[in-house]
């Protein structure tokens, strides 16, 4: 197939599924018609609800994922799923066994499901992550949930180009994911307190809307905090509701503040790709041989980027 | 207190334990004496060995921390510890319970801890915790300990900073820890397969070896799969020894990729302070009120940060 850009934007747009699975190869890969295509896709977007998933390993993101999808249907949205997924040279990008629970949804035409591996790229994925959402936003999709697994810098990224972001946090977990709370709790539009059938839910609950009063001393406008069982499907419709409710909510101020995010880490990624691989590998001989160092040669490498 | 770069780099070579807290300080706010101060230090370093510590949450990484530590303190090695943290606007580098434990080194004049926070700066935080490592290692530091919380790219990014690394895993967690194995499979030079005393640690031992010997078919040069069972001490000691051990085994080349990974986020990090946010104020203002696509105006941006 040899689409012009304008074909194959019109394709997505039109609903081809097809059309839509080789832009976000284009997009993972960094491909030279990635950057036209999305030009071109950018005024059919606007209409999907981008919702992030996020929290620590163990949470049951990938069920509640699973029964988000679920609600959604039910109310008869379409429903396009990013997996973000750690990668390394060796797997190139893994299945994760817990994710095959979606598979349910596999042969419902309403749902499509995309891996999205973390390719080593010096950017990072937040941004070909957001780009993918967009694709699947002009395909059509009413919301699109992109589901991260762990709980690093990365996954910060992506929370924050998504519209909302549902940070999933169960009891009984230790000091690390309170810890963890710190980085995640700016990022946070709804929380989720899920396995909240466990003793603690309430304690959780109570001890997160303690920390969000720091900032929102009457918590309005603060992010909700709701409990789910997602093994059971409760509190789930509830969630989705929540999550949807605070992206219509947004300001133009607070759109303002997404979209600073988002150029940003378009910027850095763009420019990292910018650098000559040899340029680089040169410099990194005459550290590692004692012949300079890493700081003056770093002030060179920038001069011919910025140069060039 | 006005010293000038040399005074300071003087100081801090000389084992200066307020000159190298302020020059951390510099480090992480990325004030203006900081670059200055690096290249000055540069020839006081190469001496320490900068060893990562890197895995899920509740893989006990903390008080593995602390037992290495005390191995290395009993061995007559002074150890600089860096302790990476999540944060927020909120909490503003959030002081982690579980590091509380490391206190019982406090006195001890020995050991040296600083938390680093990620202040939501572009580039992440590795190239920061690397120059912080740098200045610990020309004050005499003979070991410097990077502790990571959480498992995402930052992660990942600040263990290949380091001259090795040791990933903590335990027995037991789901198939999401699984999963983020392959992500950080590429950045273990050695595995600690921690709470050893569990059922199911040697299936994990097993299945570590059976990932690294699709690489290494002969497991020779392979990372070395230890057990450990932190909270008695247990394998602490053969683990610190081996981690040592691999990086005076690094080649050349081996130094050489380290370097282009440094380097590479030395120059993201860099670039990423160039640029002025009034120019991503208005820009993003631009898109958020439907002016213009995100494209358009990245590439604008992008031209305006390398003509300068």
């Amino acid at each position: 197939v040899n689409w012009t850009v304008e074909e194959w934007s019109a394709r997505i747009a039109a609903g081809d599924q097809r059309a839509l699975a080789r832009g976000l190869t284009a997009i993972e890969n960094r491909t030279p018609p990635a950057a036209g295509l999305l030009k071109a896709i950018y005024p059919h977007t606007g209409r999907a609800a981008i919702v992030g998933l996020t929290g620590p390993p163990g949470a049951g993101k990938s069920t509640l994922a699973d029964r988000l999808i679920e609600a959604a249907r039910n109310q008869g949205r379409r429903v396009g799923v990013l997996a973000v997924d750690p990668s390394s040279p060796y797997t190139g990008g893994a299945i994760l066994g817990d994710r095959l629970r979606m598979m349910r949804h596999h042969t419902d035409p309403g749902v499509f499901v995309r891996s999205m591996a973390t390719r080593g790229a010096l950017g990072g994925i937040a941004a070909a992550t957001f780009h993918a959402a967009l694709l699947m936003d002009a395909a059509g999709f009413d919301l699109v949930l992109v589901e991260t697994v762990g709980v690093g810098q990365d996954e910060v990224d992506v929370a924050r180009l998504a519209h909302v972001t549902i940070v999933v946090l169960v009891p009984g977990m230790g000091d690390d994911v309170q810890a963890l709370k710190a980085g995640i709790m700016e990022i946070a539009g709804v929380f989720a307190v899920n396995k909240a059938d466990r003793p603690g839910a309430r304690q959780l609950v109570s001890q997160i809307r303690g920390t969000l009063q720091l900032v929102h001393p009457s918590l309005e406008n603060a992010p909700p905090v709701l409990e789910t069982v997602a093994t059971e499907g409760k509190g789930v419709p509830q969630l989705l509701e929540a999550a949807l409710a605070r992206r219509h909510e947004a300001s133009l101020e607070q759109r303002i503040e997404g979209w600073k995010s988002r150029l940003r880490q378009m910027l850095v990624e763009r420019i990292a790709e910018q650098m000559a691989p040899a340029d680089l590998d040169q410099a990194a001989r005459r550290i590692a041989e004692g012949r300079q160092d890493p700081f003056t040669i770093a002030d060179e490498l920038l001069e011919r980027i910025l140069r060039r």
